[in-house]
């Protein structure tokens, strides 16, 4: 045997310095911020957790007040307490089956605490919003995602992954919705001659919904616009087919009014942050949005595409970058897991813990009074 | 050691037959078709690649005249030219990512010969189509998933996967498409009254754009519906977008009238298959609209999703039987891989051989003559 | 529009009675506990999660008494002391990464209190444990996974992941087993004739290093045996093949011997419980074991691979019930994440949540004393 | 808005040139040939595909006189008719289920015809090649995955993926093994003292087996080494299990002795190429022997992993750059599919074209003779 290989074996090493990796160590005992805490050094998608967290902080922290003052610029906000109270936008995206899942009162909590800016999703991320406050969503015996599909549609239960929804919560959306569309043809074939888009058409859904459970009954109280361009991809569109054979003249839902909207909002955002779960629709909108203002601030993807076959669903952050999605020096991240696993953790650990926190304060502070 | 380990390492097998896996022997040459043919009897996706090729002729071969009559029917077809000429829809959906690959040039050959019944995109499968009229796509040097973003966008490079996109492109995007918005406002706003949605702006698009390689060419040409409820979100959106701020009245671009066309189309097919490359909303469009007629009756999906996250992209077949999207004795199959490897093989074993075949053929004759 | 169309999308369903999917309602505060309760109705992973922790609880507090005597036995224990102290043996497998990430520790908090049978991992699984003894691995910068590996092995770092290890580390093993090495040899060739498995030099490597950090160290003192087949697939394999040229009579480390114990365990045991965390021969080794006691009553699976290639590493529980290593009435579930995100909740909610409440008690009790 | 916005949207690219991405045009007929060489501007997979055939055909074709001779090394081969003889060595890695599916013809092809150097699998990769020799595997009806697997286990049908294997298959290679397990161990006791390791017993088997359909038949015949550090893992080490219960002295199969022949060739050869298709073991091991010649010179992946859990399976080349296991100028390219899938094309395209055009050529000559 030659040297050569011992050489090649026994590389030297410079002297690297970095984040030792080192896990909890659970002789201790650790509650809920100390294992969030311990992710930091777990390494893999662990890691990608604790990166997250710290991104998130950064978004909900960030204010025009920590940025110098631009002695150029003819725009610039001077006021310094505006300045203290402009924070970042926070664009958070979502795919239609985790309003199936049990994301869904993650994502109202968000929005019912005006803790993001605006949502964007895709038809079903609308319609199983509202339908949950008209039947429930069930999951399988044992977690199964091997039930019979022929069994099932004999049975009338539709199955999302290892979740069950009687077709009957359609039946009952049906009866739910199909008013609310003969009055949006009345308003833009009236006096109003209103001009549908999907943001309005959600935040009239959110309105007429009158459940605090609900995503839309909150984005709708709290003027929280809610992007969808594909709106009719769903039961919605279901609906409003077969809504065009019953009135005299069609609904019509304009989505070029949307995207001026949308991207209104990503100019005018002096920081901006995206928190985008799963792929498709709800990943490029926001993405695509944050071209405008030459790429997000922070970033944070959470799904579990790949990179390999060149979808913009699996696509890393780093591809956004080279498109002007993402600021050159923007700072981002992606976790690869489902985020049914993930985004409960992450919200406890940024939104969560500081809502909580504040919330006991001030039930201390009324105790003392 | 107990004889029950025996008993249970050794447990008797009931006298099964099925097709015997065995592969290609290469010690005998493969031409294109055997080798086809051999991944019947390989296993795993290997299979399956044999399976979508089994299903695609059997769409392509289907005639209502292969039907009994059903004689209590009163809307039933009955005359025997009529019915051996009535053939299965072909509804081809695919994601943006693929037209900016090499596949477009097969998608178009589908368009180009009739072969599909409809196409459904994302945005970019329509803009992508036209502004590789324009401008050519690069693959990265050795195929490199890993180009620093940074250094991408300095350049003004644009990368899909392994793929580069010059930003001028887009530029040259723009010059193409304004003068077409603004006819198109026109249009609207003149005495036609036209009422636009995404199907009626992709025809208009494909009819504009002077270029045989074009996919939307040829659907404008053979009057193939493309339908893309998202049109919006990309870079026809991001024109559309800086268009509104150019134009007196905006473009209004209506959703509702397409999933009417796009439903109607499915109801009044005597047969439907789906071909679907990839997730997101070109899959779960066509998908819903086979609800309308009790489902599918052949279906290939090809795609890298995976289930366990409950995402539509990722959900086998048999989660679209359970919602009637799939007839309960439909068939189907899902090739789980990178359409790039796979769609190229699936189309020269189907569509081309008989193409091929038929060219042959035509040309032999001609030579006789 | 037909009526059959109408009559399609509103199938009638089924009074279905289940689980209703229902996320955690953040406005009140969630400590660890409440968290991972809340992902029973999650659906998706967080369901998988939440089923995992079950299922790790039924191996835990299973004893023998549980079930009836079988009366027809002449082997059976009857002793009720013995068999209210009678286990369920729990079997954990882990890929070599997860030692060099942070899931290390959680893996020896498990060994050092006993709260595992055995342990199969793969060559890293071994010597990462040892050479973390000598050095330190660390995270990338901002947990990237995209370093150059030119640049890294001019620079003479080993990357796993997003984790760094300086080759320096291999070196100082080298220097720490080699000696070991020669004694081994040693004892091999002189009187007492040691014929060295896989899982008797780990064993002695574990009562070599002196480090309380260390999974074998614990491994060694409890007496838990560790089966690593291919022990020579990776650092140690180069350092025993370098040996084989520095010694007159090569080390000779046989497999057979070491088949022989796991398996016997796997019959002696009178319930069987099998963590795996990722795939491989890891994954495999332990459900083989299984097959000799008509499979695993228990069964938990953590990792990223999928079914569609069939790979054993991706297959579902379901494929090892049709080999009999999982119980045709067996429990088992599988989770499709790294295991880094999910392995800390699943022993925080499980081994570490009992373990620190028995501290508090004993604390408690201790004050009070 | 603002005109920072058409700034940011329309950036001007640099004049990049490249390879242009265009599919092949199917108006065109396309055989074998001419559609792989189309693979090189799909894009995405497609191009790794094409990639994959060019590096397996560098291997090919590399002499060692294509390379100047280095006047400073003493140990140099001068001769020019051997250096013109001298081939880079290949070696062929390849999961278990491979040859459970029907890419072990392929193997077999590629064994037969003295094309690769060596082999490393697992357990599964050994039994399952011998296993079909004595029974058939069968694809699944309609290649479904999701046979129950407590219907199977009643009927003793294992089930891989969609591939089934009756489980009297095994009950035969018991019959078939014990005999020579017997005469193995009369060899290790006799005067010989045969010192076994696992190359050994595969070639052992492989000599046993007395069929041309057999990988292991035709790596015996042709002096090829196989390499199975876990030999033990599967029915193979079941087998060996029962007979340490059945014989006197039990088998012993040292693994040391295996990682020397391995790591020789590898430093030995003057070229090397790395072909593995799967992960685990079978990936590593080839990997790691690379390690002490630097590395190696071409590399091939196909495999489904993925590198965010920080797995050797789904490590990217770039990874094994980092630790010296493939050179730092080496060509390396990973295609993410299903093996069977793509691996057909890469043999036909490469060694099979080679093949079948030499047989033509013999054919002919021997024709005309």
């Amino acid at each position: 045997m030659s040297s050569d290989a011992k050489a090649a074996v026994f590389v030297k090493s410079e002297d690297f310095q970095g984040t030792r990796i080192r896990g909890p160590d659970f002789n201790i005992p650790h509650e809920l911020d100390a294992l969030l805490k311990s992710y930091e050094t777990i390494g893999f998608q662990a890691n990608g957790l604790a990166r997250a967290m710290e991104l998130i902080n950064k978004m909900r922290n960030w204010r025009l007040s920590d940025e110098p003052v631009n002695p150029d610029s003819q725009t610039e906000e001077l006021d310094p307490s505006v300045r203290a109270n402009t924070k970042c936008s926070i664009f958070l995206g979502y795919t239609s089956n985790l309003v199936s899942s049990g994301l869904r009162e993650i994502i109202r909590f968000l929005v019912q605490n005006n803790y993001v800016s605006c949502l964007v999703t895709t038809a079903g991320g609308i319609e199983e919003d509202l339908i949950k406050c008209l039947g429930p969503t069930f999951v399988t015996p044992n977690g199964e995602f091997n039930l019979d599909g022929a069994g099932l549609r004999r049975r009338g239960l539709n199955r999302i992954g290892n979740l069950l929804v009687p077709n009957d919560n359609y039946c009952k959306f049906e009866d739910w919705v199909v008013p609310i569309l003969d009055k949006m043809v009345e308003e833009q074939e009236g006096e109003e001659k209103v001009k549908w888009t999907p943001s309005k058409v959600i935040e009239r859904l959110g309105n007429e919904i009158d459940d605090e459970e609900s995503i839309l009954y909150w984005a709708a109280k709290n003027k929280i616009p809610v992007f969808c361009p594909a709106l009719t991809d769903g039961s919605l569109g279901d609906m409003m087919y077969f809504h065009t054979y019953k009135t005299e003249t069609p609904l019509s839902v304009d989505i070029v009014g949307d995207i001026r909207r949308l991207n209104d909002l990503s100019i005018k955002s002096k920081k901006a942050g995206m928190i985008i779960l799963g792929g498709g629709v709800c990943k490029h909108q926001i993405a695509n949005s944050m071209l405008f203002r030459n790429g997000a601030d922070y970033s944070v993807y959470i799904n579990t595409g790949q990179e390999f076959d060149g979808s913009d669903s699996g696509a890393r952050p780093d591809e956004a970058v080279s498109w002007g999605k993402i600021k050159i020096d923007g700072e981002s991240v992606k976790i690869y897991a489902d985020a049914t696993l993930v985004f409960p953790l992450v919200v406890a650990g940024t939104f969560g813990k500081d809502h909580w926190a504040a919330q006991k304060k001030a039930e201390e502070a009324k105790a003392q009074a």
